[in-house]
């Protein structure tokens, strides 16, 4: 059990609190993670709170539950700790100076406040709890992402909360981050010698991170048309993912050396400008086509505009300008109605110097090393070996596989629980550092203005489908092709 | 189905040609290995052969194969096939013309004559084969192991064996050889870039080979006291095993080119002489102990003699002076009476060049390949990874499987199966040069010299235990341990 800490959720009626945030932390409080008196607060817009609006709430974070974690005797603690608080994000008024007095019963408990509202929202709920002198030295803030829509709105907002939180407790999540396969992967890369020799272009072919979804717009299309795949997806989970693989070995596994590497990996990141967004970049837009055998509106559609240039799919071919990856090719890919849902990492290595083997032996794949994140979190590593059989010699591919499920039956992933273990736990290793946020919409901006420049809609694709042709293109000029 | 070929078992009634190879021929004729109209010839040192003879060593070998293998079809096919031929090796009488007028009634079938007798014989054999007119250009010999018991000796055998045959037609056999993992290992070494970057000092530590025994003397008493560990399996299956692990890449996967890289090993291992032979090697005699719950006697007990100096364990600390092997020590042990039968290797790499992580996370384990020949064939490879578990980072090694069973339900791996075929399809990959043989007793015969000129006797070792203490300090000084 840890140390009292309380939990402030803004947006606390919001979908992020009511799916996500508050069932890990009800899976906290099962695994016995929670402080003994520490409380939660889940602020909303309300002008004032019914008596069945907490119940209302509740009902809706049990039914995100499995019924199978669901005991009795945790959801009441659980329950008890929760406070719904209205709390009005455009005038400072009365309430926020009860909700202060509330807070402030336990002016020694570290604080978490939990932004899971627009982004444009951050500096004014600091502001507010600062003017109710709510913000402790021990009080951290966890800002959700896209923090910003370019280079210049992400270094206002994080501005904005530079006043009043310093960098250090300032935690900026990525849910993707905080899966167990992501945490692994840095132990296997960090702990295993093989890997040591192995992670460089003197190994390695091309890096391939695909975050592929099925769901189209769903009740998002207001804040999608304006953000797009490049915003919603590239700047942060893939850019994130992409420097966990390509970092340079931290000299300690400590946070501020983890995002230092990260940054420099940003950094190196090979600029994408003018004439070679065409070239590095496809942009898609799904038509309506067929999924699991039903037709499914396209994108204009669903949104009921004709007008928008709104990316659903992007594919970049970015290269990291350093001495470890000069030459490697890392391929990033997200799109919305796609074939399947899943998140995969693919490290191709080369094909080996010389083949020995004659043809009939058969065809060589090249060594690959899986990271699966979603649906299912898995490591695999294909290797060639020879076919069982008689006197006959021929190879082919077999995958090792790393089994988690194995002696871990009773344990349930969840991203956001460890996520939220970790600030209150005062670990960032797992948190953006403003720096890397801003470094990200850096690189990504002059792609974002060659596309507002352009009268070019983006490439259509059918719903269904793996995305624009000219994503197999832009893999195929180097002769390489997306491993799924 | 193969063009015919004829098979000449010399010692057709012995241990070996009922045991392993008349078994080893049955599965080829039950999966259609065999030439149609190819014979079987079972040569034995009888005078003449009773009615029953042949019924008696048939029904011996249907002992030694699996009922569910055992098909009447087949059975009788495979039976159909099989000559007994009596033939003295002291004297070319007329039993051996009678032998050749059978065998030339096919005189374009290529012969394969396996020699499943002494060594000392195989000159005579091959000078009886002649003067019968019975070996064609087409025709091969098979040599079973020893090939003598020094660099004389063996020198002597192949001189008197190259009389007669081209050493392009001389299959020297060593059945640890025709395993699937020994193939596998090339397989794994030679088409994945992964093992590629890996296979040498700057990423091995060191490499361990295993052959124990938990029988005792048997019915090989004789044989074993004037040879002992070191002629019977470090000479043979250890130092071949090892050139296999220690090669340099082939240009080719052919026979010759394998060869001369397995040469080029054996000729930059270190010589043991003099002082070295007691800093790097251990030998042991066993003596009484308890063996699964049963006081098993000791060798000289077994044996009847109390003088013998005949090591039944040896340890071996071998160096390969070259480029790829500098600093990488290579052990290599072997016994009888040990606590378990198993013949396995251990690639062990060294530890990551610098720990990022804290000491919290705990120990970490050096990647290792392990590659298991016996009980059951199998390729392991341990990695660490991170604990599924909440928010503590803890860290664990792991092992990813190859499982060679998963989708070949039907192959029953045959080392001297695949072999046996291999000689009639003239594939020698897997079979050693003279050159190769004759540079293993060069090597091992200085250490032999030293023993027989010391008074001092074989460090005892407890039947059922892991041999002599020194063979752990053989290690200890370079801060090393055997794996199991």
């Amino acid at each position: 059990m840890r140390d009292n800490f309380d939990i402030v959720i803004f947006g606390g009626d919001g979908d992020l609190a009511l799916r996500k945030l508050l069932p890990a932390l009800y899976r906290c409080e099962r695994e016995g993670q929670l402080s003994a008196e520490g409380r939660i607060f889940l602020t909303t817009q309300q002008q004032t709170a019914s008596k069945e609006a907490l119940p209302t709430l509740l009902a809706k974070v049990e039914s995100y539950l499995d019924p199978a974690e669901l005991e009795a005797g945790h959801w009441q603690a659980f329950t008890a700790r929760i406070n719904l608080s209205p709390l009005d994000l455009s005038v400072f008024d009365e309430r926020w100076k009860a909700f202060s007095a509330q807070l402030n019963q336990q002016p020694n408990f570290p604080r978490m406040f939990y932004m899971a509202i627009p982004p444009s929202l951050y500096g004014r709920a600091c502001e507010y709890l600062n003017s109710a002198q709510l913000i402790t030295p021990a009080s951290r803030v966890i800002l959700e992402k896209p923090i910003g829509y370019d280079v210049l709105s992400a270094r206002e907002i994080n501005s904005q909360v530079a006043q009043y939180f310093a960098e250090e407790n300032i935690y900026r999540i990525d849910h993707y981050l905080g899966k167990e396969t992501v945490q692994n992967l840095l132990a296997l890369r960090f702990t295993n010698v093989l890997f040591e020799h192995l992670w460089d272009n003197k190994a390695i072919d091309n890096v391939q991170i695909t975050l592929s979804e099925t769901v189209g717009l769903e009740s998002r299309a207001a804040f999608y048309d304006r953000a797009g795949a490049l915003r919603d997806m590239v700047q942060n989970h893939l850019l994130q993912l992409l420097s966990f693989i390509a970092m340079d070995p931290p000299n300690e596994m400590t946070a501020d050396n983890i995002r230092n590497e990260k940054l420099k990996v940003m950094q190196a990141l090979r600029p994408i400008t003018d004439a070679d967004v065409e070239k590095c970049v496809v942009r898609g837009q799904y038509h309506s086509g067929e999924m699991a055998g039903n037709v499914v509106p396209g994108y204009l559609d669903e949104l009921g505009n004709n007008q928008s240039h709104t990316e659903t799919y992007v594919a970049i071919r970015a290269h990291i300008d350093n001495w470890r990856w000069a030459g490697v090719p890392f391929y990033l890919r997200t799109g919305k109605r796609m074939q399947e849902r899943f998140a995969e990492i693919v490290i191709e290595f080369k094909p080996v110097s010389h083949r020995a083997y004659p043809k009939t032996a058969g065809d060589l794949a090249p060594n690959r090393l899986i990271i699966r994140l979603q649906p299912e979190e898995s490591i695999e590593l294909t290797l060639m070996t020879k076919v069982l059989h008689n006197n006959k010699f021929e190879l082919k591919p077999v995958s090792l596989n790393l089994d988690y499920s194995q002696g871990y039956e009773d344990f349930i992933p969840d991203a956001y629980k460890r996520l939220l273990m970790d600030v209150s736990d005062g670990n960032s290793s797992l948190f953006a550092h403003r720096d890397e946020v801003e470094q990200a919409w850096t690189w990504l901006d002059p792609i974002m203005q060659s596309w507002a420049a352009s009268e070019q809609p983006p490439e259509p694709y059918a719903a269904g489908s793996w995305g624009p042709e000219s994503a197999d293109q832009l893999l195929a000029k180097n002769d390489h092709r997306w491993f799924l």
